[in-house]
């Protein structure tokens, strides 16, 4: 039996004892909005750092003005340096009562269709995800003794919370945790049974404006038609961000939108992803972005912007005939690769000013931003890992997009100078951030089996 | 001294105890839309009942489903039959902070330019105004023995409520209560010194709708550009409603509307009326309605269409970068002669299907519509209130426009066949539906006298 062969041996014949620790860190309610969950957050770190500390690493739990760091580092061993990354933060769990199962009592419950679902918040985002990693690295120690390559590994709890801590701990500990490259398992599986390296991620700008017209509310009997409508001009200008062929109708917007590459749009066309249903499993039949481009390519590839909340005037019960001199929205672009966050921040209120009518004035509030990232589609770990998850998941592994934005991985590439592998085995129907998460047990195990043979390809790979 | 100089000066001799009175009636907190008032409703109706009965009227109380009505017939004197009407239901007094005086205690406050304010709740709307009239009946009764000409009034106590058991009353005793014209203290002066008579009110139809996509809210980052968004749709439909040049952009909007008549538009240019004022009194400069008509030709004479509240996806604090599936709306139109506000309604409704993307539904929630009205400019008990009101307040009587509905005068016109005549004291800075609501002392007491002056006017018209 080869040494490969012998460590996934002992994951098979672990597995009882990795979901026993998986149960352990669910059971934990480190929920980082809710302050009164503070105490278990460092529960959670104070856990992951004895972890660490079992698997022969240099751990410790770092205080922030948040929740917790846990860095642990592994002996220099030759070969790439890696820096895993995860989260040990969950997120709240309203609405309770449409929970089947007590959110932090994780319990396995069978499929029909054969497969086990592991119930619980923080199943799948991350705890689930972040301990494919580490028990991966237990069975390297166990079978042979040590961990195949030098490793180091970073948890934050505040990643549910938008990860207010990480900036300024990249600056202070910049130099102890920059390594070769940043791995990560928070990501989906492109399908079912088709593994994925999620190489391109959407950039973000979120803000959120009030426009004012006049200065107070009006009755629409005495001023209707002369005085001006807060809500109607709000309505006039969310009217024009979007034009008839879902494109985004601010000027400038599209500048610089790089192309997908022609590699992943004929990969993207090859791979089995069904467009209809996905529309259909949420009630819709036909894409509502740009005419011309494929979903994939509408939610993975391509700039939008999106109205996430709007109000102005009278919302309640019965009727009030007032003319709103106030309106408010909230609203976030995705952007891609060559989108500058601040540039098209600034398009964004030209926009809106160039559109507002007399006695009108809007102030803006600039919520989060971060730039699309696209990694490098040509390095040697990049193809080591799709090649490793292609033997174990006997199929072709996918190189995939995502329409979500991950601004730490910006802060890492900004801040550190790191590129990132995201690998993670997560599935659509996870139900992430909602009642009755699940991770499914193969994902749990295929996933430790899965990056047993990545460490195993690295440990080959000169530094 | 002649008659009519007599009950002239009776009326300035009493003003104290017609003061009295007022505050009497204002002390009774008759709040009709809150439930915890409606002994207090009761008791203001068998108040007014008491006062008319003092008249030598035949008053009763009336129970109807909601607050009662006060009905009183005076003795059948020839001249003309009028149906006074007025309403003894006032406003909530909500936020209670912001008067300076306890609402249901009035108070005279002497002002720096002479006049004197009558505080309270109620003390213009309609209390003060309704009052004029009874006060004027006094002063003839107590100068002459009897009333001038034959008499009714009607009470109601659900103005304030949208009047639900109007209608089914005029059904019930449209015979008893039909008269040739009915009088209605409850508008405006021109401005402080100018008399007017409203003799056209806007119509009006008020809807809700909610636009649905897909079936549940989604996340940008999933779905960002392809999935349809709800609040964008809204947008899309509002923005729609109104043009550039302020005109409302459904198809047939304008079809049936009536333009204002020559002799309006040459008084209106004529009469005191500063178009800037009116704006600046609420931080505008430039009227939104339909370029190249005037101000008053917009809020008055020209229909429009206002959004009355809107909402959509999240709120709240902070960001969610949710993609809405539902987006919800009210808006009302207000209509000018001509206008079928049932076609409106279904030229609106036809307007948003027309506008609906795929994936998309809408629902309609229909809430009250009125026709608009406007009463003949000829008739010859319009032209001796107009000379009589001339002459009281030393300037030429407006005829005016108002931009409100009034949908209880079509209840009287529909169902009773009536026509009205609204003369009315209250001055634009009433406050009144908000704090500190106040009738000047000068509202009432040369309203009174400005009664006094029609009433003597009619007496002497043949029926």
């Amino acid at each position: 039996m080869s040494q490969l062969d012998a460590i996934l041996s002992h994951v098979d014949a672990s597995l009882d004892a990795s979901l026993d620790r998986l149960f352990e860190l669910i059971a934990i309610p480190s929920i980082s909005t809710e302050a009164a969950f503070a105490p278990d957050c460092r529960r959670a770190a104070d856990w992951l750092a004895a972890e660490l500390s079992a698997l022969g690493m240099d751990a410790s739990v770092r205080d922030t003005t948040g929740h917790p760091m846990v860095v642990g580092h592994g002996p220099g061993i030759p070969g790439p340096h890696v820096l895993f990354y995860g989260h040990y933060d969950v997120q709240p769990v309203d609405p309770l009562e449409l929970w089947t199962n007590p959110p932090f009592e994780p319990k396995l419950v069978p499929q029909p269709d054969g497969e086990t679902h592991i119930l619980g918040r923080g199943a799948s985002d991350d705890k689930g995800q972040l301990l494919t990693f580490i028990e991966a690295c237990r069975a390297w120690k166990n079978v042979t003794g040590s961990l195949p390559i030098r490793i180091s590994m970073l948890f934050e709890g505040e990643e549910e919370a938008g990860s207010p801590s990480l900036a300024p701990f990249l600056d202070a500990y910049g130099d102890e945790l920059r390594a070769d490259i940043m791995l990560v398992c928070d990501t989906d599986m492109w399908d079912h049974d088709t593994p994925a390296i999620t190489t391109m991620w959407r950039g973000f700008v979120s803000e959120e404006f009030e426009i004012v017209c006049g200065d107070r509310d009006l009755h629409s009997g005495m001023f209707g038609s002369a005085a001006r409508n807060a809500a109607q001009v709000m309505g006039t200008i969310i009217g024009k961000l979007r034009l008839d062929d879902g494109s985004v109708g601010i000027p400038g917007f599209y500048d610089d939108v790089t192309e997908l590459p022609e590699v992943m749009r004929e990969q993207w066309a090859s791979l089995p992803f069904d467009a209809e249903k996905f529309l259909a499993d949420v009630g819709l039949t036909t894409p509502a972005g740009e005419a011309g481009r494929s979903v994939l390519e509408q939610v993975w590839a391509r700039p939008t912007c999106e109205i996430n909340g709007v109000w102005s005037g009278y919302t309640g019960d019965g009727f009030k005939t007032v003319i709103p001199a106030r309106a408010s929205a909230k609203l976030s672009f995705r952007l891609v690769d060559g989108q500058d966050p601040d540039r098209i921040r600034g398009l964004f209120r030209a926009f809106v000013e160039s559109l507002l009518p007399p006695d009108c004035s809007v102030t803006f509030k600039a919520y989060a931003a971060a730039a699309a990232q696209a990694m490098p589609l040509d390095g040697a770990l990049l193809n080591k890992a799709r090649d490793a998850l292609s033997i174990e998941w006997e199929r072709e592994a996918a190189l995939a997009g995502t329409g979500g934005s991950i601004p730490i991985l910006g802060e890492f590439k900004r801040r550190l100078g790191m590129d990132s592998l995201l690998v993670g085995f997560a599935r659509f129907d996870n139900r992430i951030h909602s009642p009755n998460e699940k991770y499914d047990l193969s994902s749990f195990h295929k996933g430790i089996r899965s990056w047993v043979r990545i460490l195993s390809a690295f440990s080959e790979t000169p530094a």
